[in-house]
């Protein structure tokens, strides 16, 4: 590991980190270089845990000395950078003072991630990194198995979604799916049975659904986009419409993120 | 309702509006003024329908008429501007393009709120205005009688509260405790369980502990803040510390969110 002063915030050697908020650079820049961000010293440690391999590292000085304990293990160099260049080199302030950037690994592939998986979570277009994130905490927490990405889902390795994961992300198995109109029967034909979070009408109660499909029947749990929830091609692929009771009050769905973690802890709690 | 079209974003009449994203200004402006915001139509006539009073109405041309069924019933202006005109004020691309300031009212006291409720929330300091959005949004859909807020925790009535809570914000009883040392105990005057929701070590399932209180015993769920979790404060406070039961991942919490929909589900599943 060397450690490198930089003062200049457009050195060549800082182009990893350059206007993190600028998600459209950011996309195009991470997936032109195979990189991935990781912000403040805990997720940062996780990925490291993970076997991620750094690129490089980026500490302001006043927290130049945070991450010492796992420097001789690290392979990558180490910029230090004052608070003002970190500011003018990310675009905001670098309060966590730490970020690294990491190499992506190929995903697996949806048949190696759901080889022995019995409780999978599928999510269709959801396209805010935030209700990523948080899913992948709230699966990871309760001992989801596997996640299943729709083609157009969110990138789980995106900045926001990584630091919201609280690192979920590096450990909790997740592969995406190649076709989105086909995909679902690839998930089917290995045993499982669908079941499509919606709050519409028409739908059974979970518990109910989960009851019926018995303790050791594989279930795939499908969750839809924000706005419009699942597509109706989903719909229509799915086993069951199942839904999260709600009292009868004029709100009419719960959020993503909210939903999930719902569902998870049922099929959880109902087939341990 | 008169409607006026309005060329400068410096004008007066709109000075409800100006610089949305600035939450210190905003904070400050809203407080004196007794205002809050809705954003989107959906929102706005969920306000509306709440009986909250307009101060005001803002749509941009392009969306001009979008609330026409409604404007009979508003005795408040209707500004209508030019997008750019729109995007100088509020200070970036109000692309739902509608916007209403209302009046506050004031809340209502503790043990009006907690009057022949069963099923409680309490939130210690929440500072993240989309979690408190979203466990409104969640509290309200499966029919949480009431939240009570920590003196220091995050406005409901902030835009982005009320935007992420689809407007539960708006039906969804709740009251803000006075006093954050003794608060509790004026809770547990009224007869409540309280239940302090932490990860920790030491704390028996929530799913036990609300068995042993019986159905009929009202509870409230503590929950705290995103970074620290309840203060000792309230931990020692509560009659048991509970726990939504976690893998043995290296996950060690869920995100408050998440924690308050599992909890709630499960307050409302075991005590219907
Ligand atoms: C915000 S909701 C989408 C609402 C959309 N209007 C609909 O009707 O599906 C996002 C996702 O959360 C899940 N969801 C939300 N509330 C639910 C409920 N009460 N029961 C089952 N799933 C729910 C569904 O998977 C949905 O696609
Ligand atoms: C992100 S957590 C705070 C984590 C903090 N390190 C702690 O130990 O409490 C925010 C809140 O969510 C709730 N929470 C999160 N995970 C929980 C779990 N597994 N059981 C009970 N409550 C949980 C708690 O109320 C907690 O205060």
């Amino acid at each position: 590991m060397s450690v490198i002063e930089v003062a200049d915030p457009a050195d060549e050697r800082l182009a990893d980190y350059v206007r993190l908020r600028d998600v459209n650079l950011r996309k195009s820049l991470e997936a032109e270089h195979g990189l991935f961000m990781a912000e403040g010293e805990k997720v940062i440690r996780r990925a490291l845990a993970a076997g991620f391999e750094p690129r490089s590292l980026l500490l302001t000085e006043r927290r130049r000395d945070a991450l010492n304990d796992v420097l001789d293990r690290v392979d990558a160099p180490l910029y230090v950078v004052g608070e003002p260049v970190a500011e003018a080199l990310v675009g905001f302030d670098l309060h966590r003072g730490a970020l690294a950037s990491f190499r992506r690994r190929p995903l697996p592939g949806v048949e190696e991630v759901l080889r022995g998986a019995r409780r999978v979570v599928v999510l269709e277009d959801i396209v805010d990194h935030t209700n990523v994130g948080a899913i992948f905490r709230s699966a990871a927490g309760l001992g989801i198995d596997a996640i299943l990405l729709a083609p157009r889902c969110a990138d789980p390795l995106y900045r926001r979604s990584v630091k919201v994961s609280m690192g979920a992300v590096f450990t909790q198995p997740y592969a995406r799916l190649d076709d989105w109109h086909g995909g679902l029967e690839a998930v089917r034909a290995l045993g499982f049975r669908l079941l499509a979070l919606t709050p519409g009408a028409g739908s059974v109660p979970l518990a109910d659904a989960l009851e019926d499909a018995g303790p050791d029947r594989p279930i795939a749990l499908l969750l839809g986009t924000e706005g419009d929830g699942l597509s109706s091609r989903w719909l229509e692929s799915a086993d069951a419409a199942v839904r999260i009771p709600m009292a009868g009050s004029d709100i009419d769905s719960f959020n993503v993120t909210a939903a999930a973690a719902i569902a998870c802890y049922e099929l959880v709690r109902t087939a341990p």
